[in-house]
């Protein structure tokens, strides 16, 4: 397959990110932006207002988009910083690669964590996440992960938060991989912070993630971050005061995400959205199982964002020559392994649709019978 | 000049970054990139080797490049917060924001710092740096600013580094917009660190920093690091076991940059590209001298990155009309005050060339008239 001719399309990406994004989204990378300039600052001020209206919150309710340059771990470490009192602790909800990341981020801060851990396969349960609060006065706050992007799991982000409600400690949502595809009411769910990217089902760009806050636990945070960069009180202060990001933005990366809320609303919001990646989910475990593959969770705790499946038990199935064969027919799937379990994961979002989905299901179909795991 | 006509081009920009790119710059960002994937590694293998040999090192020589999500800032606290151990002290060279900022970036890490503080148009004095570091032996590492971008002025990062070296301590220089425009050899001048953006003297797009560290140095620095997503150690790491980023690249804008890479090098690299922005700010200074404008440095301090001059002594002179009014001709100034003294200043790095500052100074005549600042 090796040539020197580059080929007319790029590979596409079944992953949870980065993403194959629309060439509508990529073409308004090609201006140079000042980020100084009002006209920028009107583009950054409306990325923010469309991100609460997208959290059914608004500035007027009491909440705040905060942009953090970098990827979705910088956003998560801002908003933990900011959560978190010197002096307080925090609850982690782990069933998964990016909850254990939220208690490395916690160590390295000096933040004290207690971890209510699951098997990777076992979403959260909300009275577990009570009895631990009511058991520890000194817990401030806690954190959950909404789509465990690991495996797929989704953690009952509703239940968990009434309970950290009725326990009056700070709620933490990391949506990084569900904002935009699956709905989260944050001012129902009181949710004081949530944490999410441009890169993921909005289907901007990767360059910045971005946190959307209650604005009294924003402004009730000071003296709380332990990173100058990643101040996310900071942060909001300088868009409060300059319009302005406090450092340079990834501007093109911005302008690509106001196109790619734009593209979102064309496709019908969150609704629509959820809608594609649903049937590119459903058609892919549809496909899959046909041709003998089982899935990793349970169908009540599978999100359509990312899908976890067993490697076939065959003799000659090995995942990288599976992985490189689906490459060099133009498909790529996610190659880290992050669950304990021997498994494979393979993303819905993006610009993909469920022609792209059938046909990554033609290559896997191929490629298993190449390798010789599968009849032809 | 209201119109809803776009324009075809954008407005230049004469800032120290964002800085107008090259258009095949940005058309390398026409692409998604899956981060995981060997042929995005190997794109970032190169920038990382190519980025030491524009330093004068390579791994060979005991060098390493590590690249950092977000802006220059994050960069530079990564950097800091491995050079100076828990027990550390930290010595910072100010004179001018740039200088302010990593004494502010050290006061949220809880670094302790001193500061060897200049007026804004004063280079720093080696001596001085050679006494303070004399005078207290708990200092562990210096940092100072080759080019301070609030004016332009240029520290003398060889003497200082002999000063550093005969001390014995840990030598940072944030060379974040000089790196790629004036020769620094990383080794001769017996730098740790060194730390400069991709959006720069390289005239990448703005999405990441990079650092040059010395590798034992950087080995060293376990369990320095203050937060989880700015551990340089760690990112280093990522890449030495993975060939990837430890998290989610600004992966168009590593596109983009190898392309800057390319063009630097087709330029003449440092040498070639340094001879234009020298010649952009010849002529920008001998025009606006002409128009009865003042420098603010001296010429044995003024670097050709940017150019701040006096505000003109006229009554009818208000800077924020005259930004205005040179942006609906198309050309956007530095907006910020950075000075305490009242100055303005002209950027003449990224993709402008001696035309383009000619049409900004008759653009700048125009406007002084126009302002009744100037006799037509």
């Amino acid at each position: 397959m090796e040539t020197n001719v580059p080929p007319a399309r790029d590979k596409l990406l079944f992953t949870p990110g980065p993403l194959t994004t629309s060439l509508s989204v990529k073409q308004a990378m090609l201006h140079d932006a000042g980020s100084w300039h009002a006209d920028f600052n009107a583009i950054v001020r409306a990325i923010r207002e469309r991100l609460l209206a997208l959290a059914g919150v608004s500035q007027e309710a009491g909440y705040e988009c905060v942009p953090m340059q970098g990827s979705g771990t910088f956003g998560v470490e801002a908003a933990l910083s900011a959560a978190v009192p010197r002096d307080g602790r925090l609850l982690v909800v782990a069933n998964g690669a990016y909850g254990e990341r939220i208690v490395l981020i916690t160590k390295t801060a000096g933040i004290e964590t207690r971890v209510l851990r699951y098997a990777e396969d076992t979403s959260a349960d909300a009275d577990d996440v009570r009895r631990a609060l009511a058991a520890d006065p000194g817990i401030s706050a806690a954190v959950i992960v909404h789509c465990e992007t690991t495996t797929g799991l989704l953690n009952p982000i509703e239940a968990a938060g009434a309970a950290v409600r009725e326990q009056g400690r700070t709620y933490l949502v990391d949506a990084m991989s569900s904002f935009g595809a699956y709905p989260i009411d944050v001012a129902e769910l009181g949710i004081d912070y949530l944490i999410s990217s441009a890169n993921k089902c909005l289907e901007g760009v990767p360059g910045f993630s971005f946190v959307i806050a209650r604005r009294d636990a924003l402004l009730a945070s000071a003296g709380n971050a332990r990173s100058f960069s990643l101040d996310l009180l900071g942060q909001w202060r300088a868009f409060e005061q300059h319009g302005q990001f406090r450092f340079t933005p990834p501007t093109h990366a911005v302008l690509a995400f106001a196109q790619a809320l734009d593209e979102h609303e064309q496709e019908g919001g969150v609704a629509g959205r959820g809608a594609r990646y649903r049937a590119n989910h459903a058609t892919l475990v549809e496909g899959m199982r046909a041709l003998g593959f089982r899935t990793y969770l349970a169908p009540e705790v599978q999100s359509y964002i990312i899908t976890a499946f067993h490697d076939p038990e065959h003799p000659r199935f090995a995942f990288d020559e599976f992985y490189r064969r689906l490459s060099d027919r133009g498909m790529i799937i996610y190659p880290g392994k992050l669950t304990q379990a021997p498994t494979f994961r393979i993303g819905t979002i993006g610009r993909i649709f469920e022609a792209d989905v059938r046909q990554l299901l033609a290559a896997v179909r191929d490629v298993m019978i190449d390798m010789g795991c599968l009849d032809g």
